[in-house]
């Protein structure tokens, strides 16, 4: 794949935030990162992404879009419910919002090529990403390419952890990786271990800086449903490593979870590792993404 | 992929049985199936491979063996564990056993190359086939490719179905898909929910079909606990099918199981169907995996 000078207009549109930038095919940010609160409305989202192009168009060759929701196989359109963004945000034209290719791609999967182009699996061809946040987002890279199966919805992380109906995921479903790894796990884990409904996952971090007892009971708890995650995961995939991203990825120990799925696994050994791109990761991959796929 | 009128001798071994036959481009078994008991020893093992490929070589292209153990990504040699054959099994030199190319598989693998080139997934890009016997194999198709991971080792089933640790599986960890799914894991559901440390799977079956209340209790926990697991891996993977292979799927309500696992996952519609080739499905595969190889 050749991506000569080119340039991308990355643009991650969350649940409260839209962020754009100028990216080169290096991952090099080239111009300020514009940040928006993302609008209430499908026609106010359109217009802000509208404003945005309009004010990049003439110096990039694409445009590269991070969104929540599963992206069909062909990057065109949005298959899946998209959290909290509006309701009919998946209707939006987004090829149509530039003269320029546009090339739309699911967040977790941006974050995970950023972290496979020049990121911490930099030209590791079997690589795990998972965005533990308020929820929990997987990437996967198998031999070099995304995994998308049949329609583009693959990688969603709500595997079971438990045969009993404990925890109510998002989903609908219960039990998923996503209600125990997420930070809402570990305020669910909170609340279960304490006894105290109002407990915060900011009160477990907080109590463990101190030392405090209970709460590296809680956060232990939460770092194992994470190990026992990753175990399935690698012995599915047998990946050169396992990137954590995502506001919560900073409290794990690295030494300790990689260890602990070593020691379990079946597959070959293999790493748990912090990612490269903690911020600006589905933006930069949404532009790396951009620039491979206009390539290809 | 241009596979001409190439016939690969194909040869599976499991632990307790050798099965060998000529096999052309279609899967259609062109000569008698051989069947030998498998031998104690890696002397024993070899010599008894030799004799077989002596018996075919003329007649054939290429020889595609299935074997228990993972495999490397060249299809040369085992990486890891192979149940119940001999210790030194893996040191076998596999390439030396034929002067035409010899291409080595897991069997898993080999049944899901089967079930995707002529099988219930044929022409189905993306798929997970579960081998459910005594054990379970995972064997996944990845856009028309076998997922084998940074060294060969992927599609293991062992991701956990409980944060308990109530059921220590074979591979040495704590309740393992497989220690549920398997057949040892309908006997082992069998003894807990029936307190009778003597309960069979065959026992369990046979209940079932005299419609006994207590062996219908046993056999919906451990079909639970496949959709249960299904419903993971067709979160994870957006495969277009899942396809039940080896000795415990015939028992499996595929209409059932089928609609259990749609109306959890978040992911788009799939089907669980049974698998065409439930036996010679690692011998077809074998063949008709090396069949593919030597043509790319």
């Amino acid at each position: 794949m050749e991506t000569k000078s080119q340039k991308a207009l990355g643009i991650d549109i969350g649940g409260t935030k839209i962020y754009a930038a100028v990216v080169d095919k290096n991952g090099k940010i080239l111009s300020d990162i514009k940040k928006y609160a993302t609008p209430k409305t499908r026609n106010e989202i359109e217009n802000c992404l509208k404003s945005i192009i309009a004010e990049f168009e003439a110096v990039i060759d694409v445009v590269g879009i991070s969104t929540a929701g599963s992206v069909s196989n062909d990057n065109t359109r949005i298959l899946g419910s998209t959290g909290n963004l509006c309701k009919d945000y998946p209707k939006i034209n987004f090829m149509k919002l530039s003269d320029k290719k546009v090339v739309l791609e699911n967040d977790a999967n941006c974050a995970a090529w950023a972290e496979y182009k020049i990121g911490a699996a930099k030209d590791k061809k079997n690589i795990v990403v998972l965005t533990l946040g308020t929820g929990v987002g997987g990437g996967i890279i198998v031999n070099g390419q995304l995994l998308k199966g049949k329609n583009g919805a693959a990688g969603e992380m709500h595997f079971k952890m438990s045969r009993n109906k404990r925890r109510q995921c998002t989903c609908g479903a219960y039990d998923c990786f996503e209600i125990y790894a997420s930070g809402t796990g570990m305020r669910l884990s909170a609340q279960e271990l304490s006894g105290n409904p109002a407990m915060t996952t900011y009160d477990v971090i907080d109590g463990v800086k101190k030392n405090d007892e209970l709460c590296l009971k809680i956060f232990n708890t939460w770092q194992n449903d994470i190990i026992d995650g990753i175990i399935g995961l690698a012995n599915i995939f047998d990946p050169d490593c396992v990137v954590l991203s995502g506001s919560m990825a900073e409290f794990v120990d690295y030494t300790k979870v990689t260890e602990a799925v070593n020691k379990e696994i079946v597959t070959t050994p293999t790493k748990v590792v912090p990612a490269k791109y903690a911020n600006n990761s589905g933006l930069i991959g949404a532009a790396l993404f951009a620039l491979d796929a206009k390539s290809d």
